[in-house]
């Protein structure tokens, strides 16, 4: 089969590969109908987060079960799913508890010795414990896709963000990043019933999805005058609720600074600049608390999908490009110079 | 009157001050029954935070009203009152969600301009707002006047970091710190309902009383070995509940290190040593937060007062030692060399 390979900074190849088989009894192997780049894949493909060279890469699928293990109980093939963006068993402490990623035997797709998502097929480890079913009759439906692939990680990672910032029913929400997982952070907080919803973003086609999802006040500025913005907006205070989907040292001192006093910075960029943003001290003075992390996908997946299916939220407007797999490179360079927002990938 | 005075690193005396008088129509005139010394008081003392030569010092005392300005309603000379450690308006937006310490109008005790609580009388702002009304057969009860005391700072700063840290009954606790706060923190958590209690210091004195709070397990490593030690008394996972009262780097990083995976570090201790103990990285990975700050104590005070006064809980088992006001400079050199744990003030 083809799938989506990393050599080095900005060389990504679609090759074949073997085709993947059942290894472990607990083992599902799932044909990919719809994957997709995100923006965390280009902290690798920018050569920021090392790789092997030759790793797969993409973490983001949803297909049908093509064949499963003698273990595995809860699907079979034909089954239509969507996976979170790691694998985790479903049975250990952390998993029962809705903490997938601090699974023990949980992994991320495209480490090495595992398949990535953006390729034609992929070998599920655990696959009761990690992909969700979906009602097979929604195969078919193109439209409804995008969003069920978004919950695959960057709508479960930004509603991720708005539970660890305390989003409440009349909050005032800020969000710091306008990429795919702040965008979907706008959403989920929407969703949460914040009363203002403040976007820090200048981009005019992301700025226009985020008042789509419920910003309310769209910030262009950065650093020391999009704080200030952001209090001018906020009687001085600052916001409730300050989602962090950047990762920087910088994004994360923004958050720390619009955040209102006693609130909560719920951080879900992948971090790439130390901590000298998380700023102690006046997290101190002011009573700011730091939340967040790596988003337990598959927990929230079943909370969010009757939302989806219901057209509550359209997550899935996130997505401004399509590209078959042969083209993927070309989605990494459009996703890297800010021409495409996030690309999904057919088969 | 007599008050403590600072004058540079290591350089604290009793000197002749004003009388304090009313000021402003909010003021109220305290007369002293008791204060103390806090670790914090120390940071100035080495001089870690720098003070202006002839700066007031200390900010927990009780005492007796002895007069109130015009807009004062809630307070009559004579009243018994328990100061939290700093002052605040009590009508604010902040005051009325119980962060007083965010107070606009707020101030701590001793900053340029204002009476410390370590002298013989003390002016108080904002006195409806600051000030907690005892039960006034209480002003003679010198068993009780300790842990009274201590609400006024120590145990409202325990409290703070087991609220922070998320205490829930059944939970297990670790606390980094064996000072008066971190000894606080293991009685709040053992009255918050946590089922283990691991507390980390070596020095034998204060282990004891860390056991007699409440705790269940006592680790004497440091660093690295208090990590290991933590992980080997709670399956390799860490607690769920973790409270720092040091506020160095290293005491952070130790705090997230001890931190189970989806569990919340609460910290107290006022931060020394910059943001790289809070190792975001650490923390993405593994859904840690890290919430807490100045403790609003004037919020506290009311809530912890009933387990006082009904003895469930006896706070001022912290202090070993008590001086004369003219004593104090012994009182900063005993805590300085760690030979006295908290050190009370009698008048």
């Amino acid at each position: 089969m083809r799938a989506t390979v990393i050599h080095g900074p900005h060389d990504v190849r679609i090759e074949e590969v073997p085709d993947p088989a059942i290894h472990k009894p607990t083992d599902a192997v799932v044909r990919v109908v719809s994957a997709c780049i995100c923006g965390s894949d280009l902290w690798a493909y920018r050569g920021v987060a090392s790789r092997v060279a030759g790793q797969r890469i993409g973490h983001e699928f949803l297909g049908v079960v093509e064949e499963t293990g003698g273990e595995v109980t809860g699907l079979v093939p034909g089954d239509f799913v969507v996976a979170p963006f790691v694998w985790s068993d479903g049975t250990c402490h952390f998993c029962r508890e809705g903490l997938h990623t601090s699974c023990p035997e949980g992994g991320f797709w495209g480490e090495v010795g595992s398949d990535g998502g953006q390729g034609e097929a992929v070998r599920v480890p655990f696959a009761d414990g990690t992909l969700v079913k979906l009602p097979g009759e929604l195969a078919g439906e193109e439209k409804l896709l995008p969003s069920l692939l978004a919950l695959s990680d960057v709508m479960s990672t930004g509603h991720h963000a708005a539970v660890a910032a305390r989003v409440r029913p009349g909050a005032t929400v800020a969000v710091v990043g306008d990429g795919a997982v702040g965008l979907c952070g706008v959403l989920a907080a929407r969703r949460l019933g914040a009363g203002r919803i403040i976007a820090l973003g200048r981009h005019e086609q992301r700025t226009a999805i985020a008042r789509e999802f419920g910003a309310t006040d769209v910030v262009a500025e950065r650093g020391a005058a999009a704080v200030e913005a952001v209090r001018e907006l906020t009687r001085g205070e600052g916001a409730h609720a300050v989602l962090e989907a950047v990762g920087t040292e910088e994004s994360m001192r923004t958050a720390v600074s619009v955040t209102r006093d006693g609130g909560a910075v719920g951080y879900v960029g992948v971090p790439h600049g130390g901590s000298a943003g998380v700023d102690i001290a006046q997290m101190f003075a002011r009573n700011i608390a730091v939340a967040g992390g790596v988003a337990p996908a598959r927990a929230y997946i079943p909370q969010l999908l009757p939302d989806v299916l219901s057209g509550a939220i359209e997550p899935g407007l996130v997505f401004d490009r399509t590209v078959h797999l042969d083209d993927v490179p070309d989605g990494y360079r459009a996703m890297d110079d800010r021409t495409a927002l996030k690309v999904r990938i057919a088969f």
